[in-house]
């Protein structure tokens, strides 16, 4: 067998950020609050008129092109940002790496070498590259989160409902959400003014450390966090450490499986059975793995959740946030074979299944870096609170 | 989503029985007992210098040229035979319908509508299209059997380890044969007479018409066959109905996914783990479910498998062959939906795995057909008895 290197980018392509073919352009309204930014969207987003390709060819060759274009597509260009271009996207959202074994991983600018993180893999590439100053993703499982750490730029995973999902590709619906990126605080917190409900943003009162989710981070990844974590305990103005999870984050994680994969494996299961797509083989099994969960434990995880989301509803009322390791690891290198990323994507929901199971919005912050490697800060916020994180993104100010 | 037929033949394939690109061209030596005759392999023999594709366009790009020809190959070369191309195949051999979503389902020459059977479907649409008079193929879990079946012409599994698996692509190792198709019983026994090893055929004494084997085809398949039974029953001049499995063919079945399944799963991990290939759904899904397969069942089944044996080769001592049918039923139409497809593999195995469990040697005779579809006629024989099936046919002769 001659080695291959499964996902390198195609060769021309530059990044990797867009995806192939000439570039989806739509001019946004001629003044408003965006007026002048220009955004790129994740390939999993509606364009009316055009074939949204969620990653994957037979998907793209299966789906007629959109009537209708996005909710969170149609808010940024009616307030004045300019659509520059699809971006790559983990095949039907179903990776937290951002591989795609058709078009190839983007390049993330940071680290070539080592992965974007995804699904939101182009997004983040493309601003982190300074392509775009903004860019929309999706996070069901940690796919805005995860990237935003390893790109080193700023991701909002919003309050489940909070940002329309219409128009954008279904994965797991209990847990999808639409997200956005930036590379600076000042447009990070503008675009949320725009996407997010009407509201004051609020103050924060706490930081609690979730000293159960440091713990769960190699030790690189926590001692490097630590001044981030100063700097916004000092921003905040008080701070206390608990711990979260007495039960264990791989318990959390393991009843997130049990509800999120069933989901998207029933979600998919129409078009599978109608088309037979080519998959890479990680998407086809946790598709076929996911069909063969037995139900009982999918109803014990449907209580813990309600159980898991009144406490930490109540652990968070009064205006306090959770900090912690946006991912326990430092971006992973692109040579890691298929078995490695499948412990990588493991340990990487241990901390993204907090947001996920409580459905509570959750920003990464570009704050810390280690040996040139993107580092980010995690900040989950009370439900409805996204605009208080935002304003607390922007107060924290840029850099590590 | 727009209904497309995931496997038709590409444009321009004719009949979709050979790989796409120029054919593979070996002259055989300038005489010998097959001087004058053509034939056609799976892509998964080796030939030498050539990439062997083993019907997945990841597996031939991450392979190399192959430095020897297979056994097989070389035998019929040396025999005076000539290849004159490489054949589709299933990728790599998992599937018994003749799909392959890269290239297209061969086309059945004698259901255009039908699926050719599989994994072996290019090598037996050439020969039924009559492109070439015999074909190699494989069969582990019925991959000969079933295409004979469903394209109306002879093929054989032979006995486990009879013809060389040299040079073959690996699938499950106790269960791999290399086998061959012809369109008449003549050339049959001559490629026979140069695969297999050296012997007398033997005569047959007795026919046990396997009336449980019977019971599991459909009504039209076990009408038709009637005829084509009476005509085995009165040239071999003796035969009785027997039950050859009380404990049922079903659980025949689950013992054989449990030995076959693993094995396969184990023999492509490096592969999968090293390349991230494109698959079908249902190619990876077959993998990564194997794998999770528990191992008490899989050392039971290994204790089944011993017990059958010798309790077939017991039945079979004194020169006496089975005859069932080759499938429970008529060739499958090519717009199934996959979860459609994966039920019918289910039942072709309920047949297929008995030759598989025992490692007996097993033709399909083009004895039959209903509204214009050929229906297969099985023998399995004795352990070692390949020359006395092949034989057998010869008397036969051809037609239904």
């Amino acid at each position: 067998m001659i080695p291959v290197l499964p996902d390198g980018p195609p060769a021309g392509a530059g990044l990797g950020a867009f995806v192939p073919g000439p570039r989806l352009i739509v001019d946004g309204a001629p003044d408003g609050p965006l007026a002048g930014l220009s955004f790129a969207a994740k390939d999993l987003f509606d364009v009316a008129g055009h074939v949204t390709g969620c990653g994957n060819p037979d998907w793209a060759a299966s789906h007629a092109a959109a009537a209708t274009t996005a909710a969170a597509v149609r808010c940024l260009l009616a307030a004045g940002a300019r659509l520059v271009g699809k971006t790559v996207t983990d095949e039907i959202s179903l990776g937290l790496l951002g591989r795609n074994r058709h078009v190839g991983a983007p390049v993330n600018p940071r680290a070539p070498d080592r992965y974007t993180g995804g699904s939101s893999s182009g997004s983040a590439a493309a601003v982190a590259a300074g392509l775009v100053p903004i860019a929309l993703g999706s996070d069901s499982g940690g796919s805005m989160r995860v990237p935003a750490s390893f790109c080193g730029i700023y991701g909002l995973r919003p309050t489940h409902g909070a940002i329309s999902v219409d128009g954008l590709m279904v994965q797991a619906p209990s847990f999808d959400t639409a997200g956005f990126f930036a590379a600076a605080p000042e447009a990070f917190a503008r675009v949320g003014d725009v996407l997010l409900p009407r509201g004051e943003p609020g103050t924060v009162d706490e930081v609690l450390v979730a000293d159960d989710a440091f713990a769960r981070a190699d030790a690189v990844v926590r001692e490097t966090l630590r001044p981030a974590v100063d700097r916004v305990a000092a921003v905040v103005g008080g701070s206390r450490s608990i711990g979260l999870a007495d039960e264990g984050l791989d318990v959390w994680n393991r009843h997130h499986v049990h509800l999120q994969h069933p989901e998207f494996a029933a979600t998919f299961a129409p078009w599978v059975d109608a088309v037979d797509p080519r998959l890479s083989f990680d998407v086809a099994a946790a598709i076929a793995t996911a069909r063969l969960l037995p139900e009982a434990p999918r109803r014990a995880a449907q209580l813990f959740r309600t159980e898991v989301r009144a406490r930490v509803d109540a652990l968070l009322n009064g205006r306090r946030i959770l900090c912690l390791p946006t991912t326990p690891i430092l971006p992973p290198r692109r040579d890691l074979t298929l078995a490695q990323t499948a412990t990588v994507g493991q340990r990487l929901v241990d901390l993204t299944c907090i947001a996920g199971m409580t459905g509570l919005p959750q920003v990464s912050l570009p704050l810390a870096e280690v040996r040139g490697l993107p580092v980010g800060l995690s900040l989950i916020g009370w439900r409805g609170g996204d605009r208080a994180l935002l304003e607390l993104a922007r107060r924290m100010g840029g850099g590590p």
